[in-house]
């Protein structure tokens, strides 16, 4: 396969040829037809860029991926660890070895700008850009664009039409003194004009482009891929439709001053446009981080259903470990069912990350039919959501399953103790994501252990289940430098992962709210979304302080509270048990 | 007084006459040949601004000084109380009232120059600025400028010598490619120079400006404070001596690029300066907020004498209550009594804050003869530190004395919580302030209490108690945005503070250490350097976790056995039954 490719390089006289992982809008995940890394190089792990020459070729992936794409890559083809000592970037690669006259090539519709920006950064030669799609004509049996049906979001479960959306978007375009705004990102788009879909694995969006002028906006979606009803509701909001690939030409014409966020727009549009750009955040972003009163409703309802699915699913799986064989995916497939079950569930938020033991300790495992575990005695760790109708859900929970170490109750017990810190923290308005941090990893690193990944990100309602701009990390990120404001959600998971050992984390989603005003300024704390129990099996009691153990029993409180109303009468009685006060 | 001043200003045909509480450097506290604005408008708290017309006067200044300032101030003069509801700032009273024409005047040399630029943005009008030192004839018995005796401050207590000092700063120059450095901060060219002196109150620095270049250095110092011996071993190091005015010369006929920071200087000698001026922070701020180990092994026994003092002070205290007369003025003079019994002990190190009851509630309240408390049954809170050749310490201790309430032990020991909780941080390398503040206020937050000032700061080295880059606090100056390095002292101080109640604060100096490095990276935590028991009578022991109880009874421990050698057998035996197990 990959000999033929550089046969073409070498005809369309090419030295370089790069292909990234991804699609026009820079999506978490993409679709088949995107999928042209895993063509070529055979490597079809979620993350990777394939960089070919006439003679050699080389594929980039990192640390969750270097056996699987050991097993997977063609033969000629060199795998380069990431953050593997020794190991360049690619970047690094290129500014090695590109040399004066050499012709650098790729789609530009799947480039993002920034890559582009930081090789012009690195390059100090003569080199030229050739943006072309080699692969259009090559891949035989390429998949089509996906092109599902395109839906108006139902505004009983969001509240706010796309016409005062767009009222509050032009409101900041007038105050930034643009006449023009280009939104490429998937779940902006949803958000702002209540569109949603089924083009992207996980996430409810349909593959679009936008642009919204001072007077009117337009949609740029695939033909088909809608109805003559949508096309009317539309209208009525000044809002028209356009082809999907259209955009390309429309930025061409625009003039005067575009917003448009260079962060995460492809190289191909960006350069299309010959007006001025404004370049900043897409003000959606802020805007659908602060979920309304209509969506808080929905998704504590929906919250309530997942917990409902999710807890069902742990009485199974307590009741029925050693009695039936069980591995990492039929454990997984028997957590859907009862997704399913639920009203209103659509599809998971995520790929699920039903990880045993050591497997766990590989923060971004995922079992495959070729690659699980069997489950025995040990520690269970479930990352997993739903997307439904009413909101999105992510939750984890790690399940003591048989006999456990004193050690590994040791662990499951610190992380509580951050993850409840977190949960009932009170905070003077104004404190952001890294103001809160340490909560969670406090008891952790006080044992020298750190966790390496943030405590918590943004969820979106019914759209992708990370979303910016807020986060609770160790280190500010540029676009997290924002206050925690009421109605945001923000997920809270503090973890232990112990190489070849086993992997703890526990995880619920969390509502911001206002509490007490007074002479010190705005008291804030967070709602809990999630109710599932943190299993008590895994719980060192004696290590937990009065405190602690207060707030985890009037959690459990809770948990039977909203959940065993739904419950069969078996499941009840195991669930009291289960949230019995300690 | 003011109307006479109001003549000479119609005489000069100036508008508007500003009259600041600074020094030539920014000091934090001013010597009293600086006392202007107390000599003219009769109020002499340690903050202030006096605006001079030929008509009128007005004095701002903040919520401490409200009582004082409305008693003290010559009946001409408006009180603008600051941060009040309708109360204009200095800057939107000048935008509001300067017209086209007029003349606004100031002594340069005591007019920061950020004032000045932020004048200029606040004032769209034709306004002329005359740098003039209207005082100077005016008041006829001015002090003179203090010129007490300056020092080279002896090697065994820092062992770092002013050469070395000064090849490090030439390298940061030569890396920013300037040519000279101009340093006006008295505490950072104290550093630099290893010179010491007694101008500034309770800070042991001479007045000085510094000037570097890449081959010599000059010191800028009055005639008569420094002796041959000074000249000719600074001149080993190849500084030379200057006399402290000619800095403004000197500065006018500065070449090529010259490195200062415009965030601590004075208005005229920015106005001097022809050539350009690269603006950043003074490298000697990094460079001495990370403290080498002569100043650490000086500091920690420093930190016993103090401790020492404290101790004794507190068994002085606790069992002399209700037998003799006491009141904030004769307390706060027996403590430094016993600070002056010890070794190298030069003076305090800013003045004392001793406040009973509700004064404690006001965080910058300062007994004076004319007003002060008696003391009672009741909490005491005192805020003391010492200057000593060995080392800077700041300590606060909230004394319980006779009866006191079970509101009063319960916020007693919620600010010990965030106090134990912050001083027994581990932390990955890469926290700032920011990152651990959080722990010293959850406590508190959760009862909707905030004490609305940062919860620690850097502490000099025989130098200012107040001390950059790197502070504790929930949010982030721009200095501050620097991790904590091993070497740094920062103060842990929590507090609760009720208006007309009590007032409550515990603090502690801490250093930086490293813990372990391991895969996770480089672990940091505290190692205490204050010595004094916390008040066991104001503890709530049910409100302790078993965690808390053993940081405190751990704590309680170290202070026995480093403070009691120095003990009498009386004091001894107290101090074991006040640092017994709880």
């Amino acid at each position: 396969m990959i000999k033929d490719f550089q046969k073409l390089l070498k005809e369309k006289h090419i030295d370089y040829y790069i292909v990234p992982t991804d699609d026009d809008h820079q999506s978490e995940m993409v679709g088949d037809y995107y999928q042209v890394r895993a063509y070529l190089s055979g490597f079809d792990g979620s993350a990777g860029t394939l960089l070919v020459t006439p003679e050699n070729a080389y594929l980039w992936t990192d640390g969750r991926y270097f056996i699987q794409a050991a097993k997977q890559l063609e033969d000629s083809i060199t795998l380069m660890k990431m953050r593997q000592k020794g190991v360049p970037t690619i970047l690094e690669f290129l500014s090695e070895h590109v040399e004066d006259g050499d012709v650098i090539g790729f789609d530009g519709q799947t480039m993002t700008y920034q890559f582009v920006n930081q090789l012009e950064d690195v390059l100090d030669v003569d080199y030229e850009i050739k943006c072309i799609d080699l692969v259009k004509d090559f891949w035989k049996d390429r998949p089509e664009r996906s092109h599902e049906k395109a839906y108006i979001y139902d505004k009983q479960y969001h509240g706010m039409s796309a016409g005062e959306k767009i009222e509050i978007i032009q409101e900041y375009m007038k105050e930034n003194d643009c006449q023009s705004h280009i939104i490429t990102t998937l779940d902006d788009i949803a958000w702002t004009f209540n569109l949603r879909g089924n083009d992207i694995p996980c996430s409810p969006t349909a593959l679009a482009f936008a642009l919204i002028t001072l007077d009117k906006s337009f949609l740029y979606l695939q033909q088909g891929t809608y109805d003559l009803d949508l096309v009317k509701a539309y209208q009525q909001e000044n809002i028209f439709m356009k082809d999907y690939l259209d955009i390309y030409q429309d930025a061409a014409d625009l003039k005067g001053r575009v917003l448009l966020s260079t962060n995460n727009v492809n190289y191909e549009l960006v350069n299309q446009i010959q007006c001025e750009i404004v370049d900043g955040t897409n003000p959606s972003q802020a805007f659908k981080s602060i979920k309304n009163d209509v969506e808080i409703k929905n998704t504590k309802n929906a919250h309530i259903k997942d917990g409902v699915a999710v807890t069902k699913f742990m009485y199974w799986l307590k009741n029925n470990f050693e009695k039936i064989n069980m591995d990492e995916i039929s454990v997984s497939d028997k957590l859907l069912s009862f997704r399913s079950q639920q009203d209103l569930f659509i599809e998971p938020s995520f790929t699920t990350i039903c990880a045993y033991q050591e497997n766990a300790a590989l923060m971004h495992y995922h079992a495959t039919k070729e690659n699980h575990s069997d489950i025995h005695d040990g520690l269970l760790l479930i990352d997993s959501g739903g997307q439904y109708l009413d909101g999105t859900t992510d939750i984890t929970r790690t399940f003591v399953l048989g006999k456990v170490t004193d050690k590994q109750k040791y662990h499951f017990t610190k992380v509580l103790q951050g993850f409840l810190a977190l949960q009932n923290a009170h905070f003077l308005y104004g404190a952001i994501g890294l103001s809160l941090d340490i909560l969670a990893r406090y008891p952790i690193w006080a044992d020298n252990i750190d966790y390496q990944c943030g405590t918590g990100h943004g969820v979106g309602h019914f759209l992708n289940v990370h979303e910016g701009p807020h986060g609770i990390r160790p280190v500010i990120r540029s676009t997290e430098n924002t206050p925690l404001e009421a109605g945001m959600v923000v997920t809270d998971e503090p973890g232990v992962y112990l190489e070849g050992e086993y992997g703890i984390r526990h995880e619920n989603e969390l509502l911001v709210v206002e509490g007490v005003e007074n002479e010190y300024g705005q008291f804030m704390h967070f709602e809990t979304l999630t109710y599932v129990p943190i299993d008590l099996d895994g719980i060192d009691i004696d290590l937990l302080s009065n405190q602690e153990r207060k707030w985890l029993n009037e959690y459990h409180k809770e948990v039977y509270n909203k959940i065993s109303p739904y419950l069969t009468n078996a499941e009840k009685d195991w669930l009291k048990e289960y949230t019995k006060e300690i």
